[in-house]
């Protein structure tokens, strides 16, 4: 089906076969890459989102430099809300700011029922324009928030520490939590169902905020909405990455989602989660970020403890735990890069499957 | 042993028969306690920790307000890295600041080695001095951070969004960051001795910051340490505690550290964790710290599903799964003390057992 020259990141999604592991970096097009930060200087940030040339320049900035098997949008989780009628601002080294969060089920009731093509045109230009640029030579990667992520930030008006807003939001009016997430549910659907037509190989969902629910409250307000969405997204053969840090206690129930992957936080071990899930899913991860602050030695060795936790067979796409730091050193994302190409051959060798 | 009028904390620690759940909360002598922000209002927080007086009063203030099974000596982790000679800084609504935080092997050798009589006799004056005031009611609880949670703070300087200093010095300085973890393992058995020789009847280990490591970084960096300091504390058979956020990964390991109790976070759940390391030591824990924002049916029948969790039989404290928020209202964290109080009766009934 596909005619793309590296295809290598959508057969381990399916877990078929492969020469050797696929590699791509979280937040990969970011402000470690100094090629980034020159575009980033002459524009703020949701310019950047908003202008489909510059993400496309940027999206494709860490194929050329560090040679990841996959391209992934440049863009943010917050666009939703703002389409839904929230004021967004990005503040340096501060974070997002939703202003008005959302307290009620008045506030909920306010909010737009988000169209993609009219209301999330930019990102959609953004991902045809980037697919023609990147002409075949990697898949790209459309995203998007869960509905728990999102409706955490929407209430709580940005990051937070103790979440306290929204946790008092889901205790004591849990009818207008479950109406926001129903919302937003649809909406990330959609729009990650224009984001396939659009030309996305394959699409992602952060679960950013899963881990600071518990376990009864993680599956009635995040599982519930993600197994709603990958229900509900219109497409082909397109895979599904759910990304969900932290939800260490749910991986069974994770796994039977609908997603074709679960990408996993530096916290789990890859080879027991495989054991655990029975192979019935591909794995995406999941290298502590930090050790791209360490030296090529260490950067080895901690890659190969990786790819030998997670064995010989398919079904692994190599990524960090958690989005590459600001300031990581390029040369050692690229290093990583050219490891585990080079070191993941061996786990994908026919006498070895 | 004990002559104290409520020992069901001391006893539940140890496994021994207990007629009802015991509770504490963390952070119990806290801002959300008017009383507390009374004496607050007139004293800076390091001075509260140096004049035991002032110690003393607001560690007895939840024992008489919300009616908990223990005591815990007001007092911060970072008064060793203080007493090691960083300087500290509490800074309100923006945490902890040490000065000139440590990044070389020079750094750590300019550390002195502490004398806990002499560099943190206010400590132990606050100690005596609240046992005395409690009047043998219920147990008093000492307690520190763990090496690897103080060594984080130290070199970081503060808190830390992505504990970027702390993970390029384990990884490019491992030779000092084990002398450092040495240093502070010394200092920290010493430290928690000397509480128990001053009267405290329990000592709790807080790993605030263990689960940030991967599992094996977990196991070189923290619970080696964590190991190193219980095996030297000097102790009659006053429990110890370990709390280890977010160490899910470790489980098993951590239940054979020494230690008489785990504590754990609200991501766990009691009862899978009772099976997994087979009873072999105490839980604590472990209800979400927020559910304490919602209306009393909530808190009641979350109350209830912790401890139907953890099941029959004896082993279990009953605490939060980290520390209580400062604007949870007290009435609640009162009704709370008393739902467990009266629902956990029915877990050790003889026929319960």
């Amino acid at each position: 089906m596909s005619q793309l020259q590296n295809d290598l990141f959508l057969r381990a999604c399916k877990r078929g076969q492969v020469e050797r592991t696929p590699i791509w970096i979280m937040r990969q097009a970011g402000r470690y890459l100094p090629q980034y930060r020159a575009v980033r200087d002459k524009y703020d940030f949701l310019t950047m989102c908003k202008t489909p040339e510059l993400a496309a320049e940027v999206t494709i900035q860490p194929v050329d430099i560090i040679g990841v098997d996959a391209a992934i949008i440049f863009s943010d989780i917050l666009v939703i809300p703002e389409a839904m009628g929230m004021k967004l601002e990005m503040i340096e080294s501060k974070g997002p700011k939703l202003f008005a969060p959302i307290r009620s089920e008045n506030d909920v009731n306010k909010l737009k029922d988000v169209d993609p093509s009219k209301d999330l045109k930019y990102v959609l230009d953004a991902v045809s324009l980037t697919k023609k640029e990147l002409n075949s030579r990697v898949p790209l990667i459309g995203f998007a928030g869960s509905p728990w992520t999102l409706m955490t930030y929407m209430v709580e008006g940005g990051g937070s520490k103790n979440f306290s807003e929204i946790k008092k939001f889901i205790y004591n009016q849990p009818e207008a939590a479950h109406k926001l997430l129903n919302k937003i549910a649809k909406s990330v659907a959609d729009y990650l169902s224009a984001k396939i037509e659009a030309g996305a190989d394959a699409v992602q969902i952060f679960d950013t905020w899963g881990g600071i629910l518990s376990p009864g409250d993680f599956e009635e307000f995040s599982l519930r909405y993600i197994e709603q969405v990958i229900s509900q997204i219109r497409r082909n053969d397109e895979p599904v990455i759910v990304f969900a840090k932290g939800v260490h206690y749910k991986l069974e129930k994770l796994a039977g989602c609908g997603a074709d992957v679960i990408g996993l936080d530096w916290t789990m071990e890859l080879g027991k989660v495989k054991e655990q899930i029975n192979g019935k899913i591909a794995l995406q991860g999941n290298l502590d970020p930090t050790v791209l602050y360490a030296g090529k030695e260490k950067i080895k060795s901690e890659a190969v403890k990786v790819l030998q936790s997670f064995g010989n067979g398919s079904g692994h796409i190599f990524n960090l735990g958690h989005g590459i730091l600001p300031d990581v050193d390029p040369e050692n994302a690229k290093f990583l890069v050219e490891t585990v190409k080079e070191e993941s051959k061996r786990f994908h060798r026919k006498d070895a499957e």
